[in-house]
């Protein structure tokens, strides 16, 4: 299991220090609280994608840079169902 | 301004139809509920990041398919504004 919270942190925290802002600087840029921005990058809370597209943005990577790490493994299309059994 | 939930929903809708499947499948394989699948390709919620890993894996696109057209004009001194992205 992957904590969502702790790699996306990591990777904005990584991200915001290659482009050389401060939290402060990045929440201007953003339009996010400084709070918020240091929660995220602490793992504290899970980023909604308006957020996501705000950081990718003025930090100059993609979404998917800000994801890295992040993979699902999907499930079966079908959910399991009682079915009829013809006997021979 | 771009509203984020209905351009999300809309890529999210196109996305689901191009792998054919139901939203009952899709809900099934993302382990999410339906009615979460439902509410966000009408644009009533807006996805976290979590969620956007689970529907960008089990439709096998990237998260970046998913958030076509969405950007973010970067503040500098000026607050940032969400605009709109053409696609080419």
């Amino acid at each position: 299991m992957i904590d969502i919270a702790a790699q996306f942190g990591d990777n904005l925290a990584r991200a915001r220090r290659q482009a050389d802002l401060s939290q402060e600087e990045l929440s201007v840029m953003a339009s996010l609280h400084r709070t918020e921005i240091s929660q995220l990058e602490r793992g504290l809370r899970i980023a909604r994608i308006d957020t996501l597209v705000k950081l990718a943005s003025s930090l100059e990577v993609s979404a998917g840079d800000l994801l890295a790490g992040l993979s699902w493994s999907p499930g079966g299309k079908r959910l399991g169902a009682f079915v009829e059994r013809r006997e021979k």
